[in-house]
């Protein structure tokens, strides 16, 4: 039994975008994060920042993104969406999934908010290093954890599209919209997108992207 | 064949104490990122932000402390610091170990800066939220995965101790400080404790932490 909290267009669509890659039955919930006197209060059980996303998997709260992710590409590994445990390329695959929620987010946030931390005591460090790194990377490699499309860029990739081409934090830059494309040519990915527009119309919202 | 990238009394310190509790063979490589230049460039090849912790396993670098310790605690599973794939303490244990990245310390920098981001579009949170959550979740269960301690205790407490005893924002609670002592009794801590205090010595700083 599987339980995801979403809401659509969020951090938890690429997590929608796992799911739909790993063929797995699911039930969703929706979690209206634009209500305007925000989420009820009981969603603190399931996620402590009244977040989305969350699951219950077999009785079990999981959240974080990187954390479900890195969970469910390991508990279904027909899919082949996880580097085995002993697989050299574990390691960069771990290290893509936890960036994007240690590093990416918070720097991006920093940026789009206009806020800096003058010292260099916080742990994700400068914008421009982010987009060096990522710039670096993907020129070098298919995808972030090498040669094959992992669950890491499900993550990766929702980031840049997101902080790209809606939030227009992070630079418009071929080596990211290459990225894109080998990343999101691929019909969970589609799914994804038709279905968030579908559940963005039966659960309309009154605040911005939340 | 293994290499680590330390600075002493630093985010890499809780590194340091999970490799003591493997009992592994490790190669220590120091990182001077109090310099007063900054750390030089050439280490950008290692950690994206010239940061610490890192690691090089078997050729394979691996940074983000969560990644590092979550591919260690797999890599030496005779140490039983890693609930297995299919364990139900499992979805916990990555949830808090990715949680102390992602939510805890950019959180906690915030804070400390004294920054507001405003609006809810940030991923991390409220600092409120955070002391909630790790005041309810260390008094139901005795570690962050529950029962035992884990890996997932060497960053959890790392993170307290500092915020709380070092830094002074995290407020003083007996909650935290019960943890504390219940995570941190361990030969493998002292260890930690004592090396780090002697490497210290041997490679003074001038700037404050950094
Ligand atoms: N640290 C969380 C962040 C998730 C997150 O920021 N979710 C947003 C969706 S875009 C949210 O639910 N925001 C609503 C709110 O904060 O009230 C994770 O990585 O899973
Ligand atoms: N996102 C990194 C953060 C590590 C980090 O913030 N390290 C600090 C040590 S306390 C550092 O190396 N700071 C030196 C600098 O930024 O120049 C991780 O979780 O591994």
């Amino acid at each position: 039994m599987l339980t995801f909290y979403h809401a659509p267009w969020s951090r938890s669509s690429g997590v929608f975008w796992l799911l739909e890659e790993l063929g797995v039955d699911y039930r969703m919930e929706i979690v209206d994060i634009r209500a305007k006197g925000g989420v009820d209060e009981a969603y603190r059980s399931i996620q402590p920042n009244k977040k989305v996303p969350a699951i219950v998997h077999d009785g079990v709260t999981i959240t974080e993104r990187a954390a479900i992710c890195i969970h469910l590409a390991d508990a279904f590994p027909q899919a082949g969406l996880a580097p085995a445990i002993g697989d050299p390329r574990r390691g960069p695959y771990l290290t893509w999934m936890v960036y994007s929620d240690s590093v990416f987010d918070p720097a991006v946030a920093a940026r789009a908010h206009g806020l800096t931390y003058g010292s260099n005591d916080y742990s994700f460090g400068l914008f421009e290093d982010l987009v060096g790194n990522l710039e670096r990377h993907l020129s070098a490699n298919a995808f972030a954890a090498g040669d094959a499309f992992t669950a890491a860029d499900t993550q990766l990739a929702s980031g840049i599209g997101f902080t790209m081409n809606i939030m227009k934090v992070l630079p418009d830059k071929p080596v990211f919209r290459d990225y894109l494309a080998r990343a999101t040519g691929r019909p969970a990915y589609g799914r994804v997108q038709e279905k968030d527009a579908e559940l963005a119309r039966l659960h309309p919202w009154e605040q911005n992207f939340g």
